[in-house]
């Protein structure tokens, strides 16, 4: 069995490797809806619609998310509203946020829902989000306070500096049905290649699962994001930063130090692996870039046998 | 200055006539929202939209409600899930649902999304729910018990027998700002060609609505939806004759004869106009079936010369 901690595009682009290279029932996906928005009353999981897309094979791969073959029907007609456009959300992408919408409104829980719109789509593996409670990524930014987190994201394109990151909220969560458990059961468990601060950390702040993961800390590997001092996509480098951590593998290192005994890190950043390993973690030196779908399944593998 | 109760199609075509003979300013609809829902959290307002697209020269004439040149991929996906499809939500007409539903959210009144969606379709006339606080018309249909308006109305496609209809929040509702205004100002007060208990009778049942039409007696003008004992579309007949009333011209002035003094009769109709006279309401015949727009704007001049 396996438990991995997921963000957006990237944990699923690992994702897609790792049920490539195992059986999908023994994979539970826990994934952050620290970004979910309610957008004209819809509730939309980015990141658990990101991991169901990708994994079906049917996300726009140009993108890394949203549906391929979009069609954009509903914003065209929002504009004679002056509506709000600057979240983009296609026709077919929209029938997901419905559904929830739908089910959350019958008293359907969201990990409940969750499963249906996996299943949905065919997917083995069990996804869950990380809590059924409202939990809120905010983002305090510079000359403006604190803004949501797809107001930072989306709208301003995080193209704005960060001066603190929060989870309200979670402190009242409670991790969803199965996710303690998939902890404590799983052989292996992973951090996906996510944002440490934006997708993993919420996972981490919902009561129970930090201290969960580091009580299985031997069996904990960890992806790094970064490689070669950049995010391959996303404001990740930028933002450790500017929250005062070393946007390297060794500034990962030392966010996951307590809670992973392993990281990987990339061939172009094997010169830090013994500074990673001065933080206490073990350093594997793979190719952990994912250009392509064996790519993530030699990575998965990778990780796998660690 | 015209004041119009107003339901769906019929009362929709009869103001596009309206609006062809009168200057649109002048014009403001009090329009039914006991037929409103939230379908995938959304608030759907039919009747308004019904008026709003048809006064906009958008409606799908065919069916007489949503779009015309409708896609329908939202739809179309949402079958995936197996998701709420009986009440179909065309693409462009989710726009709209998106947009209330969005403007609710952020605090707006649902008068205010109202007037918002009817100037961004370039309508000059004041366009009014009847409350901006929720009423729900309920059906309570044989052998199932109590059901939601749309319940009957779509997915029954009305094909059920009623025991009784109640406008379920009426009596703790307030009329919309400027209802009550427009009903003791207008000079011509219009009970449109509407269902008489599903359409009219909600928006009189909001505190004060029906005092103030029927302190206006003298100058309110209903027009018959029943012609030849049938109605035009919809279970207008049936749905009388279920509730004990009569389906006919006769029936619909025992209904309104207490808040109008004139009944706008069919030429199909006119060897009823003397009974109709005994329930103490003015009879006037003329044609009353809006097969073109022309016919509609005959209608009015006639409602506005009586």
């Amino acid at each position: 069995m396996i438990a991995a901690l997921a963000g957006g595009v990237g944990a699923a682009r690992f994702l897609r490797g790792l049920l490539d290279v195992c059986d999908p029932v023994d994979v539970t996906a826990i994934v952050n809806t620290g970004d979910d928005v309610v957008l004209h009353g819809l509730h939309v999981s980015p990141d658990v619609d990101t991991v169901i897309y990708t994994l079906a094979g049917a996300v726009n791969a140009e993108t890394g998310w949203g549906l391929v073959d979009e069609t954009w029907a509903v914003m065209g007609a929002l504009e004679r509203y002056r509506g709000l456009t600057w979240f983009r959300l296609g026709d077919h992408d929209l029938a997901t946020h419905l559904f929830r919408t739908q089910r959350l409104g019958e008293g359907a829980r969201l990990s409940d829902v969750t499963g249906e719109v996996a299943r949905a789509w065919g997917l083995g593996l069990r996804v869950l989000p990380m809590s059924d409670d409202p939990v809120e990524t905010r983002v305090d930014v510079e000359g403006e306070g604190e803004i949501g987190f797809q107001d930072y994201f989306v709208r301003r394109r995080h193209a704005v500096t960060v001066k603190a990151v929060r989870y309200a909220g979670a402190a009242e969560a409670a991790p969803a049905p199965g996710v303690l458990e998939a902890l404590s059961t799983a052989s292996r468990l992973v951090i996906c290649p996510s944002n440490p601060i934006l997708s993993i950390a919420p996972i981490l702040a919902v009561p129970g699962v930090e201290e969960a993961v580091a009580g299985r800390r031997d069996d904990v590997v960890a992806i790094s994001p970064i490689v070669a001092g950049a995010a391959l996509k996303g404001p990740a480098d930028r933002l450790l930063a500017e929250l005062g951590h070393e946007a390297s593998v060794v500034g990962v290192a030392r966010l996951y130090a307590h809670v992973a005994s392993t990281l990987v890190v990339d061939e172009a950043d094997a010169d830090l692996a013994p500074a990673v390993e001065a933080e206490g973690m073990r350093c594997v030196v793979t190719a952990t870039v994912m250009h392509e779908r064996k790519d993530a399944a030699a990575l998965a593998r990778a990780v796998l046998d660690t």
